[in-house]
C-alpha cells in the first residue's frame, strides 16, 4: 500500500480505525467480553477483510501487517471502545455508522488494490466486496450472529456499488482523490440510507412471513 | 486450471455451479435470507474450497476468480436457486444430491490439483478432502450449523475415498477422464448410499445415546 | 521449518500432538462427534494456526503439509483421543493441560518463525499470538462455542508474553533452546495459574453483572 497517493491511504487507515472501534463496540454489547477479547475482537474486524484480500492477490504478508499504523490504529480503536464503552448509552448508532465508514473505505481500496494486482474487472469488484465485508463477517461469525452481509442484503450491495464504481473510474482513467471519496460516500450512502427507510432485497417467496434469519442455525 | 483436460474442467465447473445451487438453497431453508444472502451464501459455498485449496498450495489468485466461468456459474446458481426455491416443494433431496455432486467433483480435482502443485501423495489427498469439504464447511459456520464435515462421518470418508483413488491413479499413470470420473463416482455413491441407508462412523464409547451433535454450542 | 533446530521442532512437533490431542477430546465432550469427526477436529485445531501463520508469512504450502511429521501427529493424537475417551470420567483437565501446551508451543514457535521470514518485531509477536490461538478459535468456532481467545483475556496474554519474550530473545541474540523453553514455560504457567486462581482481565465497566459471554449470539 506504501504507493498509494496519501489521501487514500487516509481513507484505507480510517476504515480500520472505524472497523477497530466497530468490533470493539460490537463485542461490548453482543459479546459481554473482558478488556482483551474487545480489543482482539476489534483488531480482527479491522484487519480481517485486508487479510483476506492480500491473501487472494498473493501480497504477502499482507500490507496491514507490515505497516505499523493499521495495526496500531486497529488496536488504539479496540482500546478507545473499551474505555468509551461506559459513557455510551445507546451505542446501536456509533456502531452502524462505524461499519459504514469502514465498509465504504474497504469497497473502494479493495478494488482498486485487486486492479493493482492485475485482476480483470468483475473479480475486482469482487474482491473489493470481499475486503468490505470480510472483516465484519469474522467478527460476526466469532460472537455467534449470522453474518449481517447475508441476513441483510443492503450491506452487500452498497460495498458492491462502491467497488463498481471504483473500478469503473479507473478504467475510464479518473479515479483518485474525488473519484475514490464519491465511490465511498455513494457506498455509505446506500448503506445508511437503507437502513433508516427499513430497505431489503426481496426475500426468497417460500419463506415469506416465516421469521428472519435469526431462527437459522442455533 | 487452464491446463486440465476439458472434461476434468467441466467436472469442476459442474462442481462449482452444484455447489452454487446447494449453497443457495441452505440459505433459502436454513437461514431464510434475502435474495443477495442467497446468493452470496451459493457463492462462498461454491467458490470457498477452492480459495482454500489455492491459497494453501500457493497457486494465487486462485484459479476461481482468474476464469470467469467459475464465478459466474456459482452466482448462477446462487440466482438460480433463489427462482426456483418456490416451487420446490421439498428442497431437502436436491440439496443433499447437489452437495454430493460438489463434494465428488472437488475431491478429484483437489487432490489432483495438488500433485500437479508438487505435494507428496498423503498431503494431496488432504487436500482433496479440504477442497471438498471447504466451502460446505464455510457455508455451515455462516449459517450457524454444525458442519457436516464434523456431524457425520460419511461425509469426510467419501470425500477421501475418491481423492485418494485419484491420487492412485495418477501415482500408477492412468489419471485422465475415466478414473477421474470413476473416482468421482465412488465418492458420490458412497455419499449418497451411506445417507439412504443411514450408515455411520462409530460414535465414541461414553457419549452414546447421550445425543445428537445438534446440542452442542448454543 | 527443516532449518530449525532439532529440541525447537520437538517443542513444534509436541505442541501439534497437544493441540491434536485437545481438539478431539473437545469433539468428545462439546460436540459429541461420530471418529471422523472427532479426527478432524482435532487435526484442524492441530493445524489451522500453522496454516494461518504459514499464509499470512507466505510460507506455503505449509510446513506442516510438507512434513509427514505434523499431520501424522495430529491424526494420531485425535485417534488416541478417541480410543482414550472411554477411560476419561472427566476430560476437563487434560483438554486445558494440553490446549496450554500447545499454545505455550505455537506461540514460541510461531513469533521465531514470523522473525525469521522477516517481519518486524510488533508483527512477529502479532504472528506468534496468531498460530498459538489460531487453530483453538477454529476448533471454538466449528463446535459453536464462543472463541476461547475473546472470553477470556488470560488466553491471549499468556500467548502475547511467550511470543514478546521470544522475539527480545531472538533480538538480543540469546534466542535458542533454553530461551524458547523458558518463553513457553512462562506462557504455559500464565495460562494454567491464570485459570486455577479465576484470574481475569478487566470487563467494560457497563457490563458488568450482566451475565457471561455465554450469552451472545444465539
Amino acid at each position: 500500500m506504501s504507493s498509494e497517493p496519501a489521501p487514500l491511504l487516509a481513507l484505507d487507515l480510517a476504515g480500520t480505525f472505524a472497523f477497530g472501534l466497530n468490533g470493539a463496540l460490537t463485542a461490548v454489547r453482543a459479546a459481554r467480553l473482558d478488556v482483551v477479547g474487545v480489543v482482539v475482537l476489534g483488531m480482527i474486524t479491522a484487519l480481517g477483510g485486508g487479510f483476506i484480500r492480500d491473501v487472494l492477490i498473493d501480497s504477502l504478508p499482507p500490507a496491514t501487517l507490515l505497516d505499523w499504523r493499521y495495526y496500531t490504529l486497529a488496536a488504539v480503536g479496540g482500546l478507545l471502545a473499551f474505555a468509551l464503552s461506559r459513557h455510551l448509552r445507546r451505542i446501536e448508532t456509533p456502531i452502524i455508522v462505524l461499519d459504514a465508514v469502514g465498509l465504504s473505505a474497504f469497497a473502494v481500496i479493495g478494488a482498486s488494490t485487486a486492479l493493482d494486482s492485475g485482476l480483470g474487472f468483475a473479480p475486482a469488484v469482487l474482491l473489493g466486496v470481499i475486503t468490505a465485508v470480510g472483516g465484519g463477517t469474522i467478527r460476526d461469525v466469532l460472537v455467534r450472529r449470522i453474518p449481517t452481509v447475508l441476513s441483510t442484503g443492503l450491506y452487500a450491495i452498497p460495498a458492491l456499488v462502491g467497488a463498481a464504481v471504483t473500478v469503473a473510474t479507473v478504467e475510464t482513467g479518473v479515479y483518485g482523490l474525488p473519484a475514490a471519496l464519491g465511490a465511498a460516500t455513494l457506498c455509505f450512502l446506500i448503506r445508511v440510507l437503507g437502513l433508516r427507510y427499513g430497505l431489503n432485497a426481496p426475500e426468497p417467496p417460500e419463506t415469506r412471513g416465516r421469521g428472519g434469519p435469526d431462527e437459522a442455525g442455533g
